[in-house]
């Protein structure tokens, strides 16, 4: 099995007149689901996606482009991957590894 | 009332011979918590918070501070403030505003 | 003497219209020369600043407002502290310590 | 001729106990200079490389891979890609765009 990171995605697209983002990031992620080795979850400020990182990059330059398509002539995207190997990491175990120390972490 | 905004926070201690972090992250929101102005919630790739904008700079500032008083020499700390004025914007209203675009969404 | 960290700015005005931001830039830049502990240099994809890391927050401060008060409904602010304690860093001699290992390094 | 972005990157060994990074970043510049359609220039704060979007990515793929070859188990990478179609855009005219409004800025 191919070894899987976590990763956050933010893209925003820049001189649009649109001050809400949500008909882009909609889009994004119709873009995402299309990918059936990766899992994700939006939260408030990205999007966490959990996968293969070969496909995560895959992914990623296809949800770039989205913005583009809807309009916008600028488009600045965020990545942040988090590739740990010395054991396997997922969205889920991340956050229970701090449950376990702070039961009474908001998540 | 003083205007929130939203933020992600993250705080990476360099050189420490940890690989796993969650004990600086639990040690983090414990800062975090003694802050009644602000609200947060744990993802897998950081803390967002949510509150007045000096309250959160206030806080950071300690949160930035727990690696070094737990033996880091070195911290690499991340801020994305996401700042809209023309509505009152919360971690809530962010992903249900995608939401009624895409019912389907996972958060 | 007050510890110096070395941190990078970014702030991208949201739904402005403007597909350039030199304008908002060069204005952010204006507040921070304002501020005689802090030096700066402007890179293609943000600004380096080197000082204290409360006056840093300060001065982030006041950048974050420079678009609201130029028309921007919605800003988006990235900040990234590198904040080293068992030896001083600068600008100057994080770049000097990759040149040492690699001299044809392009700075 | 392809479509030409400016890009941001910063590789992050987490857990080596090397509180320093140069012979981490020395490495991945390497692997950098390895592809002819890229041009780059480190900063005290990252690596901003200027080309095409897709060989960005994969060259990307390749450095985050340099410390753990060298020994890390976790490594943390940002990237961010600013990517403008309405103009050219390369790291020399963004900064010139400022100096044409704030001469004095310090670059």
């Amino acid at each position: 099995m191919k070894e899987r990171v976590v990763a956050e995605v933010s893209i925003i697209p820049v001189g649009t007149s649109d001050t809400g983002l949500s008909r882009y990031i909609a889009s994004c992620l119709e873009v995402l689901e299309g990918s059936k080795d990766l899992t994700y979850r939006l939260t408030p400020m990205g999007t966490i996606i959990e996968g293969p990182l070969d496909e995560l990059l895959e992914v990623l330059r296809k949800m770039h482009e989205v913005p583009f398509s809807k309009g916008a002539s600028r488009v600045v995207t965020h990545l942040k991957i988090d590739d740990r190997r010395d054991k396997p990491v997922t969205m889920a175990n991340k956050v229970e590894s701090v449950l376990k120390l702070r039961p009474s972490t908001k998540t």
